[in-house]
């Protein structure tokens, strides 16, 4: 008998109907001889519906309140799973997450796990019931009602499979699990059978956005294993866990290409002690998100200068350009470019560790398809060079082709 | 400085502008100098949306369960009633039935108070808030949430004016308050200034439904003086309060009018001990309420026969139908007769126990009008009497004009 989480999402339950196939799911894996506790976010439509609600009464509506208003999707769907599988005859119980003994702090809207007691849902399993708990949801040791932001389903998943021991840990989905690369962009792109966190986190940071990297982080901090798959089908899906030995023999696991990044360039910065930090710490101020950094070498008679480039997010380019053009006078550099139509390249591979010549291979490849590189970042496990976002496309088929087949 | 309690049914929070109307009205009591505690119902509609969600996955779904999905409704409006303050700039701050100290045995959907500790309530009015509190919810002493029935909000409201010795607690709907009669059939029906509880029950259980009578027992059994207003104007509603003796020099307060009952009548029954006992025990022990009552005195040759008169709602019929058809071999009766077509008219007032002479100009009334009375009940402080339907409203027009004017 083993003890399972299954995590299921908003478009996995997102009707009655679709909450009786997940109820079916269950009932079968419990027929089976295990144990399972499930978890669920909220219908699909149903929080961005309660946005709306909170949003025409005032446009910044207080983060306490939109828990509390928040925190019913996920009761609801809890309490409807529970009906669809005594409808089965399986004994469930549904549980919010305050009543499954999930304890968090106090930010609202993006509250982190402190602690979590699953004393109840381990009474529950004990009497032979099916367990559904509430994504998304805590609550403070002071009882506030409390959400743990995007991702937080997942989250409340691994979480609770890290503090049951669980056997295995599902994170149901609408996709088959984790592929070499987005198979709508490259046909080829395959479904991998195992990836480790690291290699995980690389994606999930670069675009394939299969889960939120703080439920990745998570499930590697305590060591859960957990497998992606899908709530549509039958077959296996991707193993998420640490690293193994044979996983390097594999050179290249994936290849993502992130479309929504901008660039900007700094031209001719004084290149002395301290401008760098500048720039970067009042962009960190204005809470704009920097991923790649660049910066060349001197360059020019007199005071040596430089070039200084990074990528944000485009939603955060409006408000990265005016902490840079504040910073114009203090800091005397020569003119912003900014570049939106680029898209950021990346190779992942935890075999990229102990394999030499990966760089080269990439590079090659670009340049044999006529793609010319702009910026290069490295990574222990990753590499990721930006390109022109109308050859995006392009090379990512190139790339797969090279290193994965 | 009062301290008031407010409550607001699903109608007045309807939408989000309904919402801020709400608070609008909030508002202007706290300007006032006032503390207020406020109670929400469901948006209208919220809670037929999820219980057709959860009857399309099973008819007949857990009662836990059903509690678990409801409470949501309000828990939804108290996030948004809060919002809509801070709109304001009232400081707001919401709390479940749980969270303002409701607790209530473990009757899923239908439960009772058992015990209401407003420690929270206290400490946020106190820090100047206004304390929104959802109704129709508590919980279990193990934590279950639970939910109190139909008319659970006002229940909410009046208990926690109890519990807060509230200066005042005000039911917000969407009438101006208790009236004489129905104005949408009697022109002349005049809104009452105040009445007395056992006049409101008496009412509310004769088809002015107003409010629930197990608000008003409560409110009755711990001295809670509320008024019941409208949420759409500034008129003052209606005082229900203990009696007073002023009160008693009205001998009638309201005409009521129940369309909703059927009556059927048991024919030739033996006239022995415990025969009454048998039938209405039968139909208690199938959950059927009996209202009235009549058994015709003792006739016929041999054994003495009788026949034996009882209304229930009409809902009930063919269950008290299929109940007495199975008694017919037991008892030996003659025959049954079911009259659809009837209405209980029925005259409230306290000044009835100490004014004679009611009775003779109801009946009196009646006869002018050429009504026949089928069935006649009285309690201390009501009259009631079953007429043909299609007479009954020229018949409460007639009463109406003859005792109230």
């Amino acid at each position: 008998m083993a003890l399972i989480v299954q995590k299921y999402g908003g478009t996995s339950v997102g009707n009655p109907g679709r909450i009786k196939n997940v109820a079916r799911r269950v009932a079968a894996c419990r027929a089976r001889g295990d144990q399972v506790v499930v978890v669920v976010s909220a219908m699909s439509g149903v929080t961005d519906h309660l946005i709306r609600l909170a949003k025409e009464i005032m446009p910044l509506p207080s983060e306490r309140e939109m828990d509390v208003l928040l925190a019913t999707g996920e009761q609801q769907t809890i309490a409807l799973t529970a009906i669809a599988l005594h409808a089965l005859n399986v004994p469930a119980v549904s549980l919010t997450g305050a009543q499954a003994g999930i304890v968090t702090d106090g930010v609202h809207t993006k509250a982190k796990i402190h602690n979590l007691t699953p004393k109840k849902v381990h009474e529950l399993l004990n009497q032979g019931h099916v367990v559904i708990v509430a994504g998304f949801q805590g609550e403070t040791p002071e009882g506030q009602i409390t959400t743990l932001g995007r991702g937080g389903s997942d989250l409340t998943a691994i979480a609770l499979a890290a503090a049951l021991k669980a056997d295995l840990c599902q994170i149901y989905t609408d996709v088959d699990g984790v592929y070499t690369a987005d198979p709508r962009i490259v046909p080829g792109a395959r479904k991998l059978d195992e990836i480790s966190y690291d290699e995980m986190l690389e994606l999930a940071s670069l675009g394939a956005k299969v889960m939120q990297s703080r439920s990745v982080e998570f499930a590697k901090k305590f060591g859960v294993v957990f497998e992606v798959r899908s709530s549509l089908n039958e077959h296996p899906g991707t193993i998420v866990k640490e690293e193994t030995k044979n996983m390097e023999e594999v050179v290249v696991r994936g290849v993502a290409l992130d479309k929504h990044q901008a660039k900007l360039t700094l031209v001719a910065v004084p290149d002395k002690p301290g401008v760098a930090a500048k720039i970067f710490k009042a962009l960190g101020d204005a809470a704009v998100n920097v991923d790649m950094i660049v910066q060349n070498i001197s360059h020019g008679a007199g005071t040596p200068q430089t070039d200084i480039s990074f990528t944000v997010e485009k939603a955060d380019l409006l408000k990265a350009r005016k902490v840079i053009d504040g910073l114009k006078t203090g800091i005397g550099y020569g003119e912003v470019i900014v570049a939106e139509q680029i898209g950021k390249l990346s190779i992942v591979g935890v075999g990229m560790k102990s394999h030499s010549g990966v760089a080269g291979k990439l590079f090659e490849t670009l340049a044999n398809a006529g793609i010319n590189i702009d910026m290069i970042s490295t990574s222990e496990i990753k590499l990721s060079v930006v390109i022109d976002l109308a050859r995006g496309e392009e090379a990512m088929k190139a790339v797969h082709a090279a290193f994965i087949g």
